[in-house]
């Protein structure tokens, strides 16, 4: 109990550095470096345990990202996991201790109750959305259950020829719920294909994410995989990033809305964007044939 | 008064044969079997007539699937053709039958009855979407005109080899207006390849319905192509079926909204459903590593 | 400044006459023929300049494409550019003239005449959509930033295999902000690729855009593209207007809507559509197994 | 197999009696009889059980309204209750019994068949809204729960001086889930009211649901509120019913949708509707300044 | 015919001049002043037709508003009738010639220009919306048919004590298709009101229309009507006009979206126009107790 | 720095007590007690600075309602002002701060943070709708700026015939942007008023609020106001928790989403709601014509 409160205390104070800009990204369950200029990396890190989904990792993930959607030096951000998978998914013992053992026995609380958690384990990876920093996910080996949802959150996805993903919830006898049925069939252009994998829970290979759509390129092993999503990610951060959050923020928006609704939001977005600094300088790099990496944007 | 009382009564008597799961699906177009435990079949069953679509074809497309759907012994659905093809679309003469020989020369009150006609002749199809249950489209040979508008509201589409496809409307003069318009540009990610279908009513051979995303599987025959789609059909039939039949309301439901909406909607899914019993008989499955065939799960 | 008034007085000129049905389709940025019965072909025509979309060309294209949507002559567009690219994009001092220039010094006032041009230039590629009839992007070698944007909003996509694309904008600093961002998520189905487009400014070859669906063909040279431009342009100019341009305006609603909202609309629309005499011209040809070529159908 | 041909040709006379605008309108809890050309009424018919809403009354609704928008001999609807009051709601023994007695133990199939007939009764009322003949509901004595839902279904709300209103649901610890939250706020402009309304339960009487809007005329007593209710309807009766039942479509469709949207459905709706005969019939009326009761428009 | 071109072209060079800022405002059948400082009066001007809206009508309206929208000199707009009366509504001799001497016999291709038309129609009272200056309708006498379609569109609406208003349409055998179904249910918060409007054409005098929110306010007489009118348009002409179009623009937008994504609207817009310096010389002139007719705002 | 760094570790203390359900609810600008069972009164408590809303005063708006939202001990919440009146609105000299005292020096990153200072305060009054406890706004005397940004996100108002309200915010130069133009419109149904209202700033005094629907009771002075207030709160408090919040949640949904969405959604919550033994206990009470005080519901 004490320890807890200790705990908490701690993560408060970390807070509080966080918002002075000294965001510290001490977790249990992830790992951050900073392993080039302006890029995040973060690892899913309990190696031990199959990169397993328990309480710590949901409060952690929130946290995270909040942090990174609010740190300057942060550009862009690629996730992986550490050890020999990306993730088995979610924990399914701490996942009985948080929704099945209650001890209301009205159904209508109970469903409440349930409601409530559901929403926060949503938004442990809705932040991944709400981070204006562009995110990479880098899958190796297994990536099964809240994984699938986890990376369908991710702006772009890179894996390894040995990753293979499995839509798992159906198996233990429930409907996805964290993003997986809301976000694939937007994320991929082959509903026949995402139906398949969500009602069976079938494994899906490399070779059919990459022909689907589900990722992007594919790399021969896990360190090959890693330096291309840091090397593009180092590309991103290289850019302004005022266009390239700008570019986020409405892509996301794009795809809840009507064409119609998102050029005038993309309108009201660039009317105050366009009087950057970032353009002239930008444009003078290209007139000059330089590489962005050599203009010093501000902060944002 | 006496009519409609008899009348009465024999509806109760559906609704409770119904409700007891023994409807009788006994129709003139359709064939329905049921080879698999908890599988049903649904040929098109007028193969002397390419299966063409005439009235009584729509209106028993909507008996059937609404008893399917309300049947609990029925978890899963495949529709093929009988004879040498999927479907030669609608019964041409049948249409003409149905929307062009008016007696009412007002403009305004035949655009009134066509509108009702055009909307009864769309539930034909939506009823298949409206099915809580999967329904696995086996298509060989020709799938003509409606037969696309048919296959574009299943959830998984199979082929075999000599499959065609024909967005046939446009070289009737009409626009298709049952759901191939609507459905398709959602069901595959080419918008280019579904625009140039549609204006120029060009065939798309089975592999290129592959590549495109229109099916997953293709397979040399008929027959293979109905054994693989029957043992998909059971696959999915021996998982929980309130995580298969929440799962295909939730995608359905997240096709034509936002994530953030489609998310909120999936919270308040699962807060009853996952209270169910199916989630501690599967999990104890998967830890005991039994197949999900091996789980008895209550009706639905 | 009189040549200025006296350039604005021909233009409006020309409107008249294009009212009364006698579009001159005359502009100094755009090179219109009609290589085909009922087909237009719409060049960029600065090769000199590597067709940069300067002020002139913004305001053109609005004008010819509404004039190309009520010129009852016209079926169906070819887009294409003249010279050795399809487009280099924006032109960068043109623009700077247009958004950077302001004597203003109030951010808000810079603001407001800053929407109001993103506006404008967003009409004249949005005038793409508007117009009833099908517009095929034909292209070749460098199709660079608003060139992205440009064929996002046509609605059929063919390129010659030197062709190559860039969502070039971040490079300048800016998020695009006259459709890629919001269309082109829409024309392909694979969020992975157009995010990591849209982030780096990276190239993408013919072949790629092929694979992930944002062109449905690619052609050995300029010419054998422009042909096959041309030949699917002739196809769907021999269908009945009627039902193709019926099929544009519900393809693009659908797009932007539910299924079930879509099914409604186009309930709606075909209950005066199908009082046309299209249908039975069409259907007698087919029945006759002629050619669509051969019916004539009334002007539209 | 008998059982179900019997059912068959009983289900087809009913059709064709239907279309024959011959529906017999008999029912055990509604009486409907046509006290004027073109109008029907319809009274809630169990006074001894003051109009208390059973399980045949959810079915009959359905039935009822089905008919009436289909019957081409009616033109405008008044709903009102036999007896002292409208009515007091669901029948509480009734809804127990459909709602509570479950022999099922499993929360979420509980909950699958409780949605399943709440939806059932939402549409026994959604039925008055899809009618497109206009419905007055005129309201004397109690209107209470189930009453309420009724009553904002409806497009006229009269009423007379005893007339009391009260949003039941919460006082028997339920959400109101057939219309009352959903369309009330949507009837009247007073949102403080309606959530003070819909929290307390409390009575609500004729003249507050004057001044807030929810009725647009209060009659001294039921006789005279029937009579008005009568001549109004006799008037939406008189006018032609292209007019009439398109402005109801639009309307229920404009209370839904964007002002822009609403506009756009308006003029594919029109572009059939405004080839009517009934427009020279009306316009040639009022020059001859006739009364609309003197047309003889055609059935719709 | 040359007489027409003449008037065309003067019409197109005025365009010219009005984008050069110098509109000149002379119609047929609009009188437009300037009896404030900012504040433009737009009269409909036909007081021997009782200002029923002819074609010349329907095209100076989109001229005139869309010329307001961009008149820097324009802060705030009356709009009002000459004569005896606000309108008659719609000219139905000229309605006849536009709706119904078609040359064309094809019953979709009627359709197809009878959807033109009603969309240019509406754009007629749409401008009214688009125009970011407040506009305030000062009605007296009658207001029939379009003149409710009208009103609806503006902002602010007062009238005189003799104002009576008629949804006219049903009269004339039509749906109502230029605003009144779209507009006047989100313009009054009385749907049972609305809908008997609609349904029956009966008149609505002044005080019902003050007691259901038609219009804020009623005078005695047309003279002091306009005295009003104007002393309000003063008043909103002296504020800062970033802060009251801004608000226009926001309010339209809050009717047709959820709070959720009109708040998030509303903040893209701020961003940039919380940088103007109207804040500073605004709040000032609070603090300093000053009314905001003594400042000076720029432009907009 | 030191002070300001205890004070926030205090209030991350302070929320960890919260979530372990013992909330102290000690703030600066904010004063709640509980008068009555299970209902909550926060009092606006800078008296000598009119309640003016201060940095801290957003901040801790935010903490309190989340805080009020999981407290199982509160099931209705009063808030009013302290001293003589509601509030002044937004603190000026605080704004400046926050908005305008940029080191920024590039509008776009100044347009950046203002956004985010701009979500932030929405946030503030959000949390009341978010909060699913009933809150009632009691206002007297002034209520100005962003006072009524404020209390049109309450569930009801109620007033003392000395209160009256101002849209301030055009009259310093900007549009009101966290709350009032998104929900003023959906709170009252005459739109021509609340457009008066944002466009001139003028006062409306506590009749005009009555008749328009901002309040639905006014009260001859604030402990009456108070008294009915807390009389109301103890009404809804003692219905059922699992009815009440359901009912909210429900009605705000409502507002935001068509009718058949908002059935959809109402189906969805109650199937698990209905299970509630709240409804037994309900009932009987009914039944046994008991108050429903006297019922004692679980806590939710």
């Amino acid at each position: 109990m004490l320890r807890r409160d200790l705990h908490k205390a701690v993560l408060a104070l970390r807070n509080m550095s966080s918002e002075a800009g000294l965001a510290s990204y001490n977790y249990e369950t992830l790992k951050v470096t900073t392993p080039r200029d302006h890029v995040f990396h973060v690892e899913l890190n309990r190696p031990e345990k199959r990169n397993a989904m328990n309480r710590a990792f949901w409060r952690e993930m929130a946290l995270c990202f909040r942090a990174l959607s609010d740190d300057i030096n942060c550009r862009a951000v690629v996730i992986s996991g550490a050890g020999k998978m990306f993730t088995s998914g979610i924990d399914l013992t701490d996942l009985t201790g948080v929704f099945l053992q209650e001890e209301e026995d009205d159904p209508a609380r109970i469903a409440w109750n349930i409601r409530k958690k559901i929403k926060d384990y949503q938004e442990s990876f809705s932040v991944i959305e709400k981070c204006t920093k562009p995110v990479i996910a880098a899958i190796h080996n297994a990536c099964i259950g809240g994984g699938v949802d986890l990376i369908t959150a991710c702006d772009i996805r890179y894996c390894s020829q040995d990753a293979w993903y499995q839509v798992k919830e159906v198996d233990v006898g429930l409907a996805a719920d964290v993003g997986t049925l809301q976000r694939l069939p937007k994320v991929i252009g082959n509903r026949s294909l995402v139906n398949e994998l969500a009602f069976t829970a079938r494994k899906m290979l490399s070779d059919e994410a990459l022909s689907s759509g589900l990722v992007s390129r594919v790399f021969p092993d896990k360190s090959s995989l890693l330096l291309a999503s840091l090397d593009l990610a180092s590309e991103i951060a290289s850019r302004s990033p005022v266009a390239v959050q700008g570019t986020k923020i409405n892509l996301i928006y794009s795809r809840d809305h009507s064409v119609q609704e998102s050029l005038d939001y993309m309108a009201n977005w660039n009317m105050s964007m366009l009087q950057t600094q970032d353009i002239m300088k930008s444009a003078q790099s290209v007139l000059e044939k330089k590489s962005p990496k050599d203009i010093r944007f501000s902060k944002l």
